[in-house]
């Protein structure tokens, strides 16, 4: 069966400091119409720092979660178009004050493509070198280091629940990088 | 340091179909003011099925990112408040017509704790049986099944691209149930 669904109309609904929320009327595969409403992301970058045996993690408040979330170094692309290692690069310096020589492309994901077109680009960086922690005004973070095995182990037991995080962990396991 | 951050107001942006946006203003940790947007959701369930050396798996056209995905079956509560493993019976059947006697549970991901608090809680199901596929009218899927083997292989070649269902593949790998 034929899947794609035909874009007709478009309006713009909501325009925020983060969020971009617009609504759709689209042709469905069987030629019926019905509306789609998605938040419209710029498309940012996860990094797996691995220094020795070790991960770099931040712990971060979570607001929409009210919760406290143990995640690996992540940002979004300041522009559209903006390249994904330079975005990476800055945001592995940005969060833990960490830079690398050695950046490995773990392909892409989407985290939830039901309502928003969010692109995560994942990387691994190895040979990390000391840089300069700036994060942003509103961004509060505790860097944290794990033994890999630890950090296995808590994506095993749910202690890590941050999808991108556990991806990360998986591609880069599957492609003999940890 | 302490990460919280304190709701001070809510209001109510929009509220369509599918999304329920809403803003926020929160004290910082440092006592500074910001603002917080985020998409209110009502979590969901995602479910990885296991028949022999085999594995289910749905194609679906995804309007927000313009392409099909190939996803393990998933789906939104009916209510906020509904049990993750009625949603999962419900979704598992509705969407590749089978009902399982066996359900583990793989605990539950963040998709995207930037800006929504959807939650997906993961099952694994087996001893599968033939059910009634019955999809939403404006949902159309092709079901397909992989081997085991090859699914692992399309994981880390980045043809399956989809946070949940990497994630779910992750800790069912790592509790040894596949």
């Amino acid at each position: 069966m034929k899947l794609i669904e035909k874009e007709l109309t478009e309006e713009k609904i909501f325009k925020g400091r983060l969020l971009d929320v617009r609504k759709y009327t689209v042709e469905l595969p069987d030629g019926k119409h019905t509306t789609r409403e998605l938040v419209v992301h710029p498309g940012a970058v996860a990094i797996l720092p691995i220094e020795d045996e070790n991960v770099y993690l931040v712990e971060q408040h979570r607001f929409p979660i009210r919760k406290n979330l143990i995640e690996i170094p992540a940002g979004k692309f300041d522009t559209p178009n903006e390249d994904p290692l330079e975005c990476g690069k800055r945001e592995l310096e940005e969060e833990i004050g960490k830079k690398a020589d050695e950046w490995i492309y773990l392909g892409y994901i989407y985290t939830t493509p039901g309502f928003s077109n969010e692109i995560i680009h994942l990387y691994m960086a190895k040979n990390l070198k000391d840089g300069t922690m700036n994060t942003d005004d509103d961004e509060f973070i505790n860097v944290k280091k794990l033994k890999i095995n630890e950090f296995e182990e808590q994506i095993k037991d749910g202690t890590i629940t941050d999808a991108k995080t556990i991806t990360a962990y998986t591609r880069a396991k599957l492609m003999g990088g940890i």
